[in-house]
């Protein structure tokens, strides 16, 4: 985030010289999400946090996590002792449920499985706490708000992927930094507007109530679409006639098809409307946008009502006005926060203190 | 909070042996809310936070909040060098502009005429959050949720009065605290249902938008219960039709007014709701409720529709039921937490960490 910070390697970089060091002193890191499971190899011990032979798989080709990260760890050829694994879920208990995706599995079992010394195991949107602090200048998009000069906390961190993740960052480069997990995309939706009640509408009626994450994901842009595309009854539970994210992203971003961008254009004013909600309920000085989503249309974003709905929070408009608001560019910012996260002496909590 | 946390004197029992103290020594602390100013004195040296000579004044007998510390002074006969001052509004300037009062001052100009060496101004319920851990067990009540063993963080703190506070607390016991400030009352009220919505309609209409302030505070159980009466048009409007909230927490406790009931029934079921909401947005494992109103009818909380919807997120609920909840029943406790936070050395922020 910072101009003096320049230390910290590329992932890309250091990946070509990961042959100089010795295998035994490497961890595995990993971020699982809803659809696709990251893996990379970090040092401990240099520096900064750095990442090593990033690889990314689909969730659907592995029948669990055990499976995936052999696969991975057998291609690379390492036999790591310590591991930091990220998960889109509550991290609570020994049995992890992964929130979005079928796999779930055992802290322990895991552990015994792979051989590891140690494993820790944090929430994603933690992950990309931790790693805000170690981000370059270039893997992140300055969108709208005050910008310049050091990073300033509290910090938010969310944004839309298979679900919606919030992470929180609080403290300063001066006195440390503590990142806290939460589950903050499962908060109740709330609509502004005639189409924004009849999308909550179209969502109670088949999910008993409306979150954030039903409107702000993959498919919840999906949702967004078919709503405005009329379809109601059985054809809104009908996958065949849903469109897929990807498809209405490209639609709207080619500008031809009025309904996509519609959703689009609704999808980011919700976004704004969530994020200034969050940002106000964690006291934000800056706001990180994540996720595997919104990197795809940055500019559709800043001309969207995106920071009119940020805004529109009555008497604590400037107070909102100050937030720095950027879009996380690194490919893989929970595999950089796992790496920072491992860099915290054990027995500490996730949430606690790191320098 | 802990049982193991008895060193701390109440604040009752200290006040009658402050003549054993150096005046030299003591601090000023105050917490300035909309309608009242709380001042004491504290120690800095003791071992634990501990408050003297607290006296609460009414906002309206004073000018302005240098008259009404002057008062206090006065009437204690002390000239401290180091205060402390909690405030409901943002901390960002050094103009203090109260969001529900018309008071506003200059931090430089108000340390000048008390003659302080250092004036640390804070924001209220980031006082609050910085008391919880000096709580004693008897100066809160276990309101529902996992209420045993050491404080666990994040906790929330929030609460209605004459605006809606939110706090945050994290870290740990063993690695030490952090308090956040927030503006989180500010964000959208999200309805749930026909009354509410009939609610939110008689709010947006006077106010353009309806946050869960205007709903959680004083003047908020006075709208809720003028809907629920059918005022509308002019007489929505009208203080003299009004009535005080004061006035519907009596009347809905002794029982023969239904509509006072149904009020005070709905205003614990809108606080159940945000709560859930604020308790995901801060991955929170505690929940203080703080403020001025909720100790008035705590029985009428417990057996209210808060806890149901305090759980009604979805998926979420059994990771909510594992929240701790508790009503602070400390009278001063934004006096506490600007005790607590003049222990932290000078020139760290407000949010970073004590021990």
């Amino acid at each position: 985030m910072r101009a003096g910070h320049v230390l910290r390697q590329g992932w890309l970089t250091v990946a070509t010289s990961s042959n100089t060091l010795s295998s035994s002193t490497l961890a595995l890191v990993a971020d699982i999400g809803g659809t696709n499971a990251r893996f990379a190899l970090t040092d401990p011990r240099s520096p900064t946090p750095t990442l090593l032979h990033a690889q990314s798989l689909r969730n659907a080709d592995f029948a669990n996590l055990q499976r995936a990260a052999e696969h991975y760890l057998g291609t690379i050829g390492e036999k790591p002792r310590r591991a930091a694994i990220a998960v889109a879920s509550p991290v609570v208990a020994d049995e992890i449920h992964l929130t979005n995706r079928a796999w779930s599995f055992s802290r322990r079992g895991l552990q015994q499985a792979l051989g590891l010394d140690e494993l820790r195991v944090l929430n994603d949107f933690g992950a990309i706490a931790w790693a805000v602090p170690a981000l370059r200048d270039d893997e992140h998009i300055a969108l709208c708000g005050f910008a310049a000069g050091p990073l300033r906390g509290p910090v938010t961190v969310l944004g839309p992927g298979t679900g919606f993740g919030v992470g929180l960052l609080v403290g300063s480069d001066a006195g440390g930094w503590h990142a806290v997990a939460t589950e903050g995309g499962h908060v109740t939706f709330a609509p502004i507007g005639e189409e924004e009640h009849a999308i909550a509408a179209w969502v109670d009626e088949r999910h008993g109530r409306t979150s954030y994450e039903r409107l702000l994901s993959g498919s919840g842009l999906s949702s967004i679409d078919a709503v405005l595309r009329g379809l109601g009854g059985d054809s809104g539970h009908d996958a065949s006639v849903m469109r897929e994210p990807d498809a209405i992203v490209a639609a709207a971003l080619e500008g031809d098809d009025p309904i996509a961008r519609r959703a689009l254009a609704r999808f980011c004013a919700v976004l704004g409307s969530v994020a200034g909600d969050v940002a106000l309920i964690h006291g934000a000085r800056t706001l990180m946008i994540a996720g595997g989503i919104v990197p795809r249309f940055v500019p559709f974003l800043r001309s969207s009502d995106f920071r009119e709905r940020f805004l529109a929070k009555g008497r604590f408009a400037a107070y909102l006005e100050q937030v720095a608001i950027h879009v996380i560019t690194h490919p893989h910012p929970g595999l950089l926060g796992a790496a920072t996260a491992l860099r915290v002496p054990a027995g500490v909590p996730q949430e606690s203190q790191a320098r």
